[in-house]
């Protein structure tokens, strides 16, 4: 893998949020000159403290993907363009239906255009969401199931997924998407749930206060981030990923009890308490989603290899060193 | 039927255009109020002829529908919403994907907004299309397929139509969607494929020029315009659509050659060559579709009665009296 990204250019959008700031380390690291994009809209995932001590290894650019223009120029001289930008707060999409058409339909269409017309050999790999199925009718779930969304950030997602694939079909812009899971690891934003819930649980642990466990009994599935960012070199790398969507998984299912009961564990103190789900929550949740990776598992050999457990110590342990610079 | 439209409030977005005018004569003989929407922008299918001779019976207002501010005054104290205005070109959202944005995309979203903060208890009937499944993996092709758009139009109507089913989901807005195949009958759009490639046929036959048919082996279904409006009204009818997805279909399948000598033959003269597809045209193609309605019909009764020969010949007979009217 080394050699795949070494004096490459890459572009990586939302490159100060969670996955993004991970995926730049990975990448400087095997030699890439990196260029970081992100709006630092304080309702998003980027925290320039996500790239510390990499600053004079990257380089970074605050812009909205929203502002086509500007992501004209920036698209121009890249190999890569590992597309991260997004709104992925479900409750959000639901209040503000609008800004997130914005963002995850309209500016993918202008980025995509900018590729068509201004760079058409670059390859893009585009983080999309297990959102897009909707409420799973059978588990585990793979490609081959209904995207039946249920909020508005699934449907349009969805819309920006299908861009990249149609974009890779007709014109040759090489690209495709990974539907993520719930990622988890350090560098997410846990101020508060709009990222992945089990942010604001490892917040209010640190804090001493008990976490909230909606109804407590769903299953779900986890990707240590490190796992993600595998995923998303293996998928620009690899011809045979060009037009294809995979799910990323995790190691075994856990239901959000047990999982809130793992983390106190792990730290030794604390406590969660069961409620209700929230009204407005229960209307666009998913229920049990657990994901069948064997897509990519066969195709790119990527295998999630970081344990639940393992996962949590080490983003508590980054947490507890790093929580004032994520509050 | 007759109780179900009398005397209640009925908008049509779309309403000059071919489906929404031939919906509009329906209502009127029904006793609804009957409020027209459209823009009239010369690329899409409005047109003021086809309301000719209805002028005194319905209301029309000028405004398109992504003006949000303008839609939320119309659709204030309507009863039913058909929702069919659109852009429908496939072509033209490869070439202007924004505009299909716009309009098959944010603008479902400002109309359904507006429902759910000033009209909760309206009731949506919106004008999907086959082209959100793109190439048919199988024939004939059900609900249960997976939506693989081809195009751009395709992905934006996708979106457009999930919107429609998560408001009804989630905010109770009693919101259905069909999923129109070729649409074809008096008050279509002639002055070019646009809207159908069979328009454009139709006036080649009736100017004495010669037709081109794509390749001609390609396999595809009719509704004549009369059967889609009848399925229309059954959806607003019927509780039992809120939140469902149906396929329209027509009587059998038939060649592009062979609809091409059908409509010669019944023309009494003229003639079709055959020719390749263009390469931008080609690289967007489904190939043969072909729908399974057997949904709608077990659902709420509704089969296509027009067989297409009949169809053909009323919808040639309209064009021979009204040519200069659509050209």
């Amino acid at each position: 893998m080394t050699v795949s990204f070494r004096d490459r250019n890459v572009l990586i959008t939302g490159g100060l949020g969670f996955i993004g700031s991970n995926l730049a380390r990975r990448l400087v690291e095997l030699g890439a000159n990196v260029l970081l994009v992100d709006s630092l809209d304080p309702e998003y995932g980027g925290n320039p403290f996500n790239i510390d001590g990499l600053e004079s290894s990257v380089r970074f650019v605050r812009a909205d993907v929203r502002d086509s223009e500007r992501m004209i120029d920036l698209i121009r001289r890249q190999h890569i363009l590992f597309n991260l930008a997004g709104q992925n707060s479900h409750l959000d999409s639901m209040h503000d239906p609008h800004t997130d058409l914005e963002i995850n339909c309209r500016a993918q269409l202008s980025i995509l255009e900018a590729c068509r017309r201004e760079n058409p050999g670059i390859k893009v790999v585009f983080a999309s969401t297990r959102q897009v199925y909707g409420k799973p009718r059978k588990l585990p779930v793979d490609e081959s199931a209904l995207l039946q969304p249920v909020d508005v950030n699934g449907i349009n997602k969805m819309a920006g997924e299908w861009y990249h694939i149609l974009y890779n079909n007709v014109y040759g812009i090489r690209a495709c998407a990974l539907r993520l899971t719930n990622t988890i690891g350090p560098r997410m934003r846990i101020k508060d749930a709009r990222q992945t819930f089990l942010g604001v649980w490892i917040r209010l642990l640190l804090e001493d206060k008990p976490l909230e466990v909606w109804d407590g009994t769903q299953r779900r599935d986890f990707t240590f981030v490190d796992d993600a960012v595998g995923a998303f070199l293996l998928a620009a790398e690899s011809e045979a990923a060009n037009g294809q969507v995979y799910n990323l998984g995790g190691m075994g299912a856990f239901t959000l009890e047990e999982t809130a009961r793992m983390l106190v564990d792990l730290n030794g103190k604390g406590r969660y308490v069961v409620r209700d789900f929230p009204a407005e929550r229960k209307a666009i949740d998913i229920g049990d989603y657990v994901a069948d990776y064997r897509k990519i598992e066969t195709a790119l050999h990527w295998t999630p290899k970081t344990p639940l457990k393992e996962a949590l110590e080490r983003t508590l342990s980054y947490y507890r060193k790093n929580l004032s610079r994520y509050l």
